[in-house]
């Protein structure tokens, strides 16, 4: 489950940054006239927005849980075989459309419809599938809850005493799911006015989700959108075909154009390589260059230069015969500087933001009916004074529908101490101070794992929980059921900071197709629901359906269950077992993404978009490079093709990077559906060095 | 050697036949200004034209011998080494220019220069070097001249008696090849207006390397020649890059791109897959359709049908114990069937230009001043009555200064008389009426091959080789020194087909590049004359040098040296050794392929154009689809950019493709310079099924 293709890429980013920074060039450059043609908005005019109750109608929940099942069970049967899960949003969106397009056309025809299909509840279906479904990922059926059990802890000499041991059961994990699962959505509830509209997070699959559900619902006659519409339409195309045609070569581990040594072998093995993945190129089309070129650095400065170092001082700085996805070792470095500078920079930006929500909030009630929180000025994409029209309308319906801080606040309150008292009973390993102390960093973590995500399209669930692993597992202690308390605490926590960024990214898709922030969360709130309760039942009917669930070799092994269970029996050795130097290498990345924060604001707007974003280097610490040169490639094809033709780039950028995005996206689909069904591919593009090759040679012809 | 590619890609094409159908059709639908924008020669119109004599200046042969032997010394140690050899046609145009330009620039400078540099001297170069390098390939020291040797023999048990070994030695190997190589030139000497003029043949390499050539002497100002200039340097330059990028991956057999099993591995094994060669896509692109369909039917008719038919008789028809290259076996079928029909298609063709020529003859005769041979209407491209500028001016230069037809008939036979005198000197197995029938059937076959590589840049000599090795040693038999005939049969044919194409392609490079054709057949014979003392002396270094050469498992195995004479070996039994029905198939084929031809003629212009060329299908049957598929490739890019931007396509596709086709050629250069330095490339890409790849990684972990 770690650094999976897509577990992050789960909601919407600010296509309108983009394609508004692209008004806002051109007001400078040409008439206003020229301007409409690039807007999206305008299209779409005449198209009457429903109010917020009446986007959420019944037809789309009936949708969301139907297609809310069917995910839930991809996503099971995945958890349980390899672990590694696709993103299922752009499906969520696409078969939404065609589903309720499909029932109101029939009633249309038979003169029985009395409410339209709008994108906005598009949107709404949308949301409510990918939090259904995100609960099965989220909800750790395949890592920590699991990891929980008897099966899993027998495999295992450590700690596999009762204390350290929970069997799954229907009723206790619907209530856990059902006391954690919220908070991260009231955690970044009052965030979203800063996160979407003032910093003008990129959020690049919420983004190209919404480009896709625009480009559904575009109305007729608009010419210039609908040659957008083809753009998309065309490398939508492309990209599914080029995922399907990647299929056929990946027989096998290390197989296929993901593992294509682009840049050599040796590069290969630092994980430098492009990858194929039109997802990413995509990606990197719509972020702006500052952070493909901070990813980038980040890369280089990690599995270029300190990995490297690092793998040298084996046998010293930590034991030679470590597995090499052991925390003890490399591995223990990548995931703790990554993490330690992730939170320099959360952090930073956590306490820059409070500071200015509060000034804000002054100005805000002085002046209270513009509605608009001051712009933090000073991050990629900052709003200017002069809004292009679609960043006028989409923010004037975006904070049409307030939804009161009190309500956030409150409600974060009242299921924290919910969840205070239920947890201790569900797990009496975790003591009722230890949520408290969760529940106080949570908001940080989820702001940091929210914003990250709005950056760079990856969210980091998983690695939060492992950092819930190792404080508290260690905090606990191996005598006092440590083991089951960390695995615990890292559920506790991913659910928190995954459905944040969850949330985020709908609200991005929200935003860019003007459906309201509260139907989004009512949406939101009701697909966590539908989850909470689907993923367990799901996940017992697999359970009782084979027996063998758990067990290497079977057919469900859950790989990744042992995994988080075995990080677990380390974690609760605590800081005391990483290896060596990585604490203190851990306060200097700290430092230095606050002190890089510091030197950004401090030398003006001029000089700070040259400075790479220290959140955004430290992605790759942890993944590796390859994903960054796909976005790389992405920023070099949107240079070049606005050195060509700028006037094209801009207008068909955003549509072409969509394009790739979602057509990659729903290939997941049918690509999940024939690992399911046990389809195999036939052939293994495999890539050997010369040496290998030989001794491959002489091994097949004898 | 065997269907090498870019054996055959060694000569000029009409690239006229593209642009000026081009041309004509922009009449019809544009006003005559229109037109002079897609003409090459209007940019040329004030570069003045040397007479022919002026066309052979010293230093072009200066620069030429020195290339010659540089080229020689390429193509002999891949000879020896693994006997496959790429194309250096392209090399040899550009490098000419590098060096004469460098020079004349020098004397430019010093005021020193009294004859600029033009494109027809370049052209000059390029055949003269093409000549002397063609002779390493055709001259067989790496199959059959070295297969005579006491060395292979002694590596078979079978006729490795005195009187079918003869060793190599300087003296008898330049004789040899001086009797035999200028025969080819003469023999279709006379058919050059009738090939490059009235049936417009394309030979997609030599249009290539005079676009190359052109674009080389574009005269500044020109507005469209310079973006078509540019066009071409920007995929000359991807072209070629891609070669580069393609070769890190092809690090032992089977390896890389162009083994890539793009419709999957069943495709595969029945050589159906695009194998990204970028000189056949740009092949493809320049070879107007009904090519590309007919090679494609050809391919689905043998590769499809016929062959797995064949094969699933394995053990009935044929012993199923046989290596996959025998004769005896499927590839016996492939062979002969593949030459039969290209014998049918020939010699209909060649009976119909004579009687045309004949025809021709007595209209020229009462017409002397036009000087234009009636043009033949039924092939692909005839001259229509509306002549653009480039067809005009080239047809003009083309026909000025004419080489007199009993020159040709006179060479040819005296030539022959000697050969016939001298052969039974040197190989006392051959007698002389061996030869006469060789001969006297030559030109038929010099005819056939100049005329399909003409349409599908691929020249087929070994495979005439081989049909010689079939009749001759089967004439003489066992007992006579039969293998030791065949041989010499096989060297006599191969010279003279091989070089009548190349002879062939360099006419319509010169057409298009307005050399002269009398500069032309100078330059060739000098050429040629260079290559019969070079050759045999390069040889004759590394034989001297090399004690183990041509063992197996040493420096320089020579393996086709081996695979020529077990041939031979076989082909003393005769056609009796043939596999069943083999013989009767093969009198299937070139019936059929003269009745296509008839209905072809019969059913008039309007529907043959819908109906395959036999001789293009036959291609395939021999060598696999994947080059045509390639080509088809070709075509549809062709075709859908045509279908989105039809003047830009025509004004930009035959660059385009040059470019391609240069690129990839320029590229066997550092490529063969890589392999003699014994640089290997460090990664095989390799292609498993899944079971194998299971099998590997089982391999690999233990």
């Amino acid at each position: 489950m770690e650094a999976r293709r897509g577990e992050n890429i789960e909601k919407g980013f600010d296509g309108v940054s983009v394609s508004d920074e692209v008004d806002r060039e051109s007001i400078e450059k040409k008439k206003m006239e020229d301007e409409e043609v690039l807007s999206i908005e305008r299209c779409f005019e005449n198209a009457e927005v429903p109010s917020w109750q009446n986007q959420l109608t019944f037809r789309a929940f009936f949708v969301s849980f139907i297609l809310g099942i069917l995910f839930t069970f991809i996503v099971m049967k995945l958890n349980l075989t390899t672990g590694i899960i696709p993103s299922l949003n752009v499906s969520a969106g696409l078969l939404g459309f065609f589903f309720v397009k499909t029932w109101t056309k029939f009633l249309e025809k038979s003169g029985m419809l009395n409410q339209p299909f709008t994108r906005q509840e598009n949107t709404v279906i949308q949301t409510c599938v990918v939090a259904t479904s995100g609960i099965a990922f989220s909800g750790g059926f395949g890592s920590y809850l699991f990891g929980m059990s008897e099966v899993i802890a027998k495999q295992s000499t450590e700690a596999n005493d009762a204390q350290n041991i929970k069997n799954p059961k229907l009723a206790w994990m619907i209530g856990f799911l059902f006391v954690v699962s919220f908070l991260g959505l009231f955690s970044v509830l009052p965030l979203r006015k800063i996160m979407v509209i003032d910093y003008k997070l990129i959020y690049p699959s919420g983004t190209a989700t919404a480009h896709l559900i625009n480009s559904f619902h575009t109305p007729q006659g608009a010419k210039l959108a609908k040659k957008q519409v083809r753009a998309l339409g065309k490398f939508f195309s492309f990209s599914f075909l080029w995922g399907f045609f990647q299929w056929f070569f990946t027989a096998g581990d290390d197989c296929g154009f993901a593992n294509f040594p682009t840049l050599g072998l040796k590069a290969y093995e630092n994980r430098f390589y492009f990858d194929f993945s039109a997802t990413y190129v995509g990606v990197g089309m719509i972020c702006p260059y500052i952070i493909n070129i901070s990813l980038l650095v980040g890369a280089i400065l990690s599995w270029g230069i300190m990995w490297p170092l690092i793998d040298a001082r084996k046998g010293h700085w930590y034991s030679a015969d470590l597995s090499p996805s052991s925390l003890h070792g490399l591995q223990g470095y990548r995931v703790f500087i990554s993490i330690a500078m992730i939170l320099g920079d959360g952090l930073y930006n956590f306490l820059k933001v409070l500071g200015k929500t509060g000034s804000g909030f002054v100005h805000q009630v002085r002046d209270k009916n513009t509605g608009i929180v001051l712009p933090v000025a000073d991050r990629p994409s900052p709003v200017s004074a002069s809004l292009s029209y679609d960043d006028q309308r989409r923010t004037q319906l975006f904070l049409k529908d307030q939804i009161p801080t009190w309500l956030a606040v409150g409600g974060y309150i009242a299921i924290a101490a919910i969840s205070i008292a239920t947890l201790p009973h569900i797990f009496h390993q975790l003591k009722w101070y230890y949520i408290v102390v969760i529940y106080i960093i949570a908001p940080t973590l989820a702001f940091c794992n929210a914003y990250g995500c709005g950056l760079t399209d990856w969210s980091l669930a998983s690695t939060y929980g492992k950092l819930a692993i190792f404080t508290i597992g260690a905090w606990a202690g191996a005598s006092h059921g440590g083991v089951l308390a960390g695995l615990a605490a890292c559920g506790v926590m991913m659910n928190i900071v995954s459905t944040a960024s969850d949330l985020m990214q709908d609200f991005k898709t929200g935003y860019m197709t003007l459906a309201s922030p509260r139907s989004m969360f009512v949406s939101q709130v009701i697909g966590t629901a539908m989850g909470c309760v689907i993923s367990p039942c799901v996940f017992w009917l697999f359970y009782k359906a084979f027996n063998d669930i758990g067990l290497p070799g079977s057919q469900y092994p859950a790989p990744y269950a042992t995994v988080y269970r075995n990080m677990s029996i380390l974690g609760v050795e605590g800081f005391s077992s990483l290896p060596k130097h990585c604490l203190m290498l851990c306060y200097v990345f700290f430092a230095a993404a606050i002190l890089i924060n510091l030197v950004r604001d401090a030398v003006g707007k001029k000089w700070a978009k040259f400075i790479p974003l220290p959140m955004a280097m430290a992605i790759p610490f942890y993944l590796g490079a390859y994903f960054t040169i796909d976005m790389c490639v992405g920023s070099l094809i949107l240079f070049v093709w606005g050195k060509i033709n700028k006037a094209k780039a801009d207008a068909f950028g955003p549509a072409v990077a969509s394009g790739l995005i979602c057509g990659d996206g729903i290939w997941s689909l049918p690509s999940s559906i024939l690992a399911l069904a046990g389809v195999k591919p036939p052939i293994c593009m495999k890539f050997l060095s010369r040496g290998t090759n030989t001794k491959v040679d002489n091994f097949l012809a004898s």
